[in-house]
């Protein structure tokens, strides 16, 4: 029965996650430790070495742009260059492979099994150190042609703002106000430097008026861009992940609210919801990936 | 033979263009006045009793919103409110039809045979009196879930500037720079009013240097826009259209090199083109819609 099983594969900078599921549910769950050493050159081979047995097909979700050719173009926090690790990954197990990007294995998990469950078009945001997204169009990700589509984090919001120099080279990028990064940014602005974005946006729960404007304004640029991004690809529903959005309820009432400011007339009424897979999103959406396109 | 036909009919505001195809080539074309008298009741009778005989299917592009299930929302142009035209033209002539924007339609036949020939995904922006835009992914028109895909005319640049006042009901919408009435007000700005969007692009392009910076101010917004569309959806090209592109390749190096300074650098080689179909670009996109889902 193996041939309907398959690996998600979600490779972080410090641990691997790797999940064997089958028909979409989860047979076994388990991690193994990134070895970055080396130019990362063992984190294949401990991955392969982990697995039970053959499978019909896995996918690598990596930390890093990804191009529809499964050509990877830099992972720095695997120590990976321009690789292209699913054809390693095939030679040595003899398991089919693919690999994207794994904002975009999130998305295709919380619009399949998630926040977006029930929708078949979907732009997924998730906010951590960076601002990554992804969309399912038709049920089906979409990487783009150059393994872009839905990278809201690099629109341009304020190109005069210098104090908000983007790490892509340009400034006033949507992630330099509403990523994790983004919130202590804005918060070290306004006289409170060093703190983490959950501390930020916990004071501002507990009624801190300074630290609440500053979480209006990281709200402010997320509810913008997301309006640009639904007048450009129109989705069903917007979800809303990553480590900021476990701010819950609080932070998501407030991007609904900027985008109900911004949104163009025919998209209002587009809801913003929570993600809700936590940290398995990205290597349930691997298995997912790899079951699409085996 | 009739049923391999399709009739491709733009709607406008002044003339109703249509075309007889098969297989893509038009067979014939003609056009018929549009009534826009007693809340354009004429309209669809007009066009009806134009048409030389049955057919497989047809499409009407409209200059106004329209739904996924192909309910109008509103054509000013037409004196049209919400209504459902496909209905009534299939119970008076028999023949199946579809309803799409006239933007989304020049999209489709831009794609599929002018100037984004030979990709699959194209953004197709038409500069207008406002901006139009369509999205095709996969070869296919994506009208989104609300019908707004492509919107990119309502992308917020500048929610500050309060002399940017859309239609929308927003502030600083890329429309209000880059259409050829936005193009006619930055003039205006700048201290010549009353010219038209061709006026000044010629006199720029003829070295006036103060209408030259407005054109350059221009397709800086333009070319901000397509950054923040193509970080979203990542096309294989862009297709510039409308009657404002018909400048040329003075205007389009100028919006190319807006979109390099603002591009994402994965976006960076993303060709922006120009449309090559003119006029028929509405009655052509009708038709392979028509052909596309009969």
């Amino acid at each position: 029965m193996e041939n309907k099983r398959y690996y998600g594969i979600d490779v972080g900078g410090t641990t691997v996650k790797i999940g064997l599921t089958e028909n979409g549910a989860v047979l076994d769950k388990w991690s193994v430790p990134t070895d970055t050493s080396d130019g990362g050159r063992n984190i294949l081979p401990d991955i392969i070495r982990s697995l039970p047995g053959p499978a019909a097909g896995a996918a690598l979700a990596v930390p890093g742009a990804v191009l529809p050719d499964d050509t990877v173009n830099r992972c720095v926090n695997l120590g990976w260059g321009v690789c292209r690790p699913a054809e390693e990954f095939t030679a040595v197990s003899g398991i089919p492979c693919r690999v994207l990007n794994d904002a975009n294995a999130a998305a295709l998990a919380e619009q399949r099994l998630g926040g977006g469950k029930g929708f078949e078009s979907v732009l997924f945001v998730a906010l951590g150190t960076g601002v990554g997204a992804g969309v399912v169009l038709d049920g089906r990700l979409r990487v783009g042609a150059r393994g872009t589509a839905g990278e809201i984090g690099h629109l341009c919001l304020d190109p005069l703002d210098t104090a908000a120099a983007c790490t892509c080279g340009h400034t006033g990028c949507l992630e330099q106000y509403a990523s994790a990064t983004g919130i202590s940014r804005l918060a070290a602005q306004a006289g409170y430097p060093g703190l983490t974005s959950k501390q930020i946006v916990d004071a501002a729960a507990a009624g801190d008026g300074k630290l609440e404007a500053v979480v209006d304004r990281a709200c402010d640029a997320l509810g913008r861009g997301i309006a640009s991004a639904c007048a450009i690809i129109d989705p069903e529903t917007v979800v809303l992940g990553g480590g900021v959005a476990l701010a819950g309820e609080y932070f998501r009432a407030k991007v609904q609210a900027a985008f109900d400011r911004y949104a163009f007339h025919a998209c209002l009424g587009t809801e913003i919801r929570l993600a809700t897979l936590g940290s398995d999103a990205g290597m349930l959406g691997a298995a997912l990936y790899a079951m699409d396109r085996p």
